[in-house]
């Protein structure tokens, strides 16, 4: 990621002024403000504004007319209680604005999460750059795996077949192997050729219906830049204002960064992280720990779990009416379940 | 509305802070912030925090990575064009937090609008103050006039009789100067003393249902919190924390400073107003215009001015498939349509 | 709960009624329809409309041309696939609408919930019916019980203070006993006396400011509707039209039907999950076993649990920075720990 | 738009099913139901589900027990009240659920309402079948004067220049003219070819990506599906499940079926009217009337016609503050005004 010229200079005059206010501020996300944080290869995300903090949580929580409780300690048995018993409103109580360029499929998943205000660039009045994502190549076996992952998905969500979930996970367990040492030789160098080259040729398509650059010589259409853009890649970037508040940030956070989300939403999820470090410190630790983190235990996996510390060791998942995913999933949480595990 | 010197204390403080921010702050609402700005007798609005400004609208719509554009000139023509066309997700930009003390009866119109954050003060968890509302006795008068509205939509929303709205509105017309005229000598003063009374006995009963002035003499029950209070009047007060976004406050303020409004909201929704004047001035006097001040043309009643227009003075609002009420309306926004009215 | 003769009526002409459709149906669901579930004293539940089914669920999850999958073992193992992974948006694919009759501090409670779509009978338009909720007097103990946990929080949320939650817990557990046994005896009686008895009183004070019965001999002042209904104490019945989607619902039924919930919407609660099960019996036994008696394990919790399992029954709750209240819960879950327990 | 004989039969024998119900029924609704109603060149709008009718938005206003009113002319009235008056909570009541096959740069428009509930089918789990959007040859030239208008705004979104909107209008009016002669010839052909091309070839580029096809000969890749469909057009089809209650809906048809929208949603707002028109006939005429066919006059805009119909036809747009643009607006809604035109 690099800015032009002009953009770095609207920045860092963003940056040099500075006002005096009444408001909660917090010195550690000030230090960031209007940076771009650069994610994937030519995208980023800026925190350009920011309300609440903390203390500001616990102000809320107690509708007061000061600020929060005198004593952090407080503050942070408070925030953990509002955390574990699901009391989210006072974290409704904060906001961010943050700029974000990101490529197009990775916004299609995050525009999902509806309890957000966005501002998003506009490719009907305006032309858009010619800026494209290409994997690095030392992701490409991580998406492997993954790739065998959502194959087991593939089935339910789009023709659901006769297999079981726990069936075809085994078989992709089985074939993985082979895929991955055929990609980290010369395949995967093929790959990021063919992407970047049909991405290319998207873009001078593009380009060539616009007619923009006609002038010069280049024959071009001069259709609208609302048709124009119909050729584009899914892996062009655009950009949006993206404004949240922070309960329903930690959700996305928490669904985003989740082994399970696709590799590029999870790499902006990771920014997200180091910005709710710096904004709210005490809030994302018991995020961490309460939610994040944490394991939700089925009523049959509590079951289980009841037996085997009550000295049953030799109930199985099927005694309790767990599937055998359910099951591996516990044993990866408890290992020393394994000991007496059982198919 | 007056505040114990506790709480005078705990707003002092707050208000004697100040820190760096490279935040945009507006100073208008910086003076603002903190005090609590009285309604009716006992509630008030107090500014918390806020995030943005009307520069940071037209950053927000151009997605920019500079503040706004250089010229005041053209943040307001851009503004006044986003709000004309409906261009909302800008105005969702900015946000505001308040801290707002109000009667129960109020909070339940207010919490309808449900496009907000909110943190009501417990009264499941904590013990309300001997504080409710008695309204002022110069309004009085007005709220006959109102009561005679209303009762016209009784029908549509209680119980739908045969009369149209129309003649229900003729009715209360008629009868609407009798009622004022008792109310304005005694009657006005026995209703508030009605009120009162009504209110400091269920007081007393919530208060000895609690049991928890108990200790020195009066006898109480100490039932649990969350059940003594279901004998709480409806003009108790209550506060909250209250959070919500640009675009929505101003769907808000339309909706409740709006004549057809009941008295009580209308009171906070006039400070709301200010506190918009305040905060985003360019972004209030284009919403004055186009969205607050303006009139929605029926297709119908468009037909009509445009044959009045074009000289046909004969046509009725039956012609164009009016109602009576609407033509009534319409006579009172263009009282030169009147000179050739017609029943 | 008694209706009247034409309510009675209204009610049973539409349960005649009967059309034909090639929408899903329910026909355990077409059996309640209209029928009021009695709730409380006066208080119901009725279904009043509905969309969609669980085999909907399955067809909107693989966004599928026919209806859903030919055998209801693969939708009941899709079904739980979705629910165990959090993939929420197949269940907003269903919809109900219901008319609730509730006491206007459940109402409140109610209100919370904002993704939902409300339509209250109106006080400002329309004269309320003189019916209040009394408690139970068999729940008055149960209720007792609630007080003190509730008490806990008190601190938190009105007047935090220096104790931490732990220490205040152990206190309402030593006079916890006391108070049960006062007010088991004659006490309970005299609560329910002194809650009629206010109610009566306000309701009498309300009609008195409508006049609305002031024909006859009362003399009445008649003030406004949405005045007088100032002085009507929180127990007073309202209702509502409330229609909300199947994954809402099933948030709204975890968080109402929840032991630390008020015991009157939890009566509600209750009605709620028959009506589920009669509509969608594989999504409620789904939601039961991963979410509504499912257990969140904090990271904390889960390295308690990892290392007892692994035969370390020497680590104690704060070696892994649990709470002692967290740790209390964790034996609850699972009690043989308690052979281990430690301060 | 073609279907595969599958699809046809699955769609035909949910058609072909009927059963008895006791929920409000809409004949004219369930002879569309299932159907797929075509839009553009591959896409269409299938209604798979509704809950209410124009009587239970009645039954919800009134929060009754029984079904609307007796007649039709008062649930007429009614509903035009409610219409006009923005009581916009019983509109709410209605819902409906939609299966949609569109374009993928439609798709990201129509998202971009949040108050609906979306299942998307997953490109990241399953292959989408080759099929993108090419426009129609009749409609290239509109397009063209579109295209104009658009770039009028791109000034204000994209990179903000000195010139007003006004200003701009007037260059793009001065050769609109050029450019339509052009493209009417044979460039409008080599256009579509030019589109056709690249989209074929991308999609060439996604199969060979994912090498699903590899088995009898054409070499593949075998990358994750999530990771081939970056280099897909925006112009692919996607297809997914959408549910909205009425109001929103109508809200959504209002923006989309505007002038200023893009043509290609347009199109599928339009079906969407269709829709409407059997399904809630007399709330569709309502919001036709007070809604999508009124005008908001701005309150300069009124003073201008009040002065106007006064008699004073030398008052200028200026002299009440009026932008050109808008009093341009105003002689399109009331023509008689320009004969006193004046710049």
């Amino acid at each position: 990621m690099a800015l032009d010229a002009q953009k770095e200079a609207e920045i860092d005059a963003l940056r040099a002024e500075s006002q005096e206010t009444r408001r909660a501020t917090v010195p550690a996300l000030e230090a960031l403000l209007y940076k771009p944080l650069p994610v994937l290869d030519h995208g980023f995300i800026r925190v350009i504004d920011y309300m609440g903090d903390d203390p500001g949580i616990v102000q809320a929580a107690r509708v007061s007319y000061g600020r929060g409780t005198k004593q952090v300690s407080n503050d942070k048995a408070l925030i953990n209680y509002l955390m574990r018993r699901h009391h989210t409103s006072p974290f409704e109580m904060c906001e961010i604005k943050l700029h974000v360029k990101l490529p197009i499929f990775v916004a299609r998943q995050w525009i999902r999460h509806r309890t957000a205000n966005v501002n998003e660039y506009s490719a009907r009045y305006s032309v858009l750059d010619r800026e494209f994502y290409v994997p690095d190549r030392k992701f490409m076996k991580l998406m492997q795996v993954e790739r065998q992952q959502q194959s087991n998905q593939a089935g339910l969500f789009g023709a659901l077949d006769a297999a079981t979930p726990e069936h075809t996970a085994q078989q992709s367990t089985t074939n993985k192997q082979g895929r991955e040492a055929v990609l980290e030789s010369e395949a995967a160098a093929q790959v990021l050729r063919n992407i970047k080259r049909v991405s290319e040729s998207s873009f001078t398509a593009y380009e060539k219906l616009l007619g923009e650059d006609g002038e010069g010589g280049v024959e071009g259409f001069g259709i609208a830049r609302e048709l124009a853009r119909m050729v584009l890649p899914l892996n062009t970037y655009t950009q949006w204002y993206w404004k949240i508040d922070l309960h329903n940030l930690l959700h996305f956070t928490r669904l985003r960064a989740d082994g399970h989300a696709q590799y590029e939403i999870r790499a902006y999820a990771d920014r997200l992280i180091e910005i709710l470090q710096a904004w709210v410190p005490l809030t994302y630790a018991a995020f961490a720990n309460y939610r994040k983190d944490a394991a939700v235990l089925s009523s049959n996996a509590q079951e289980l779990l009841r037996r085997h510390l009550a000295g049953d060791t030799n109930v199985t998942f099927s005694d309790v009416g767990m599937t055998k995913r359910e099951w591996l999933e516990l044993v990866t949480l408890f290992p020393a379940l394994d000991k007496t595990a059982n198919t």
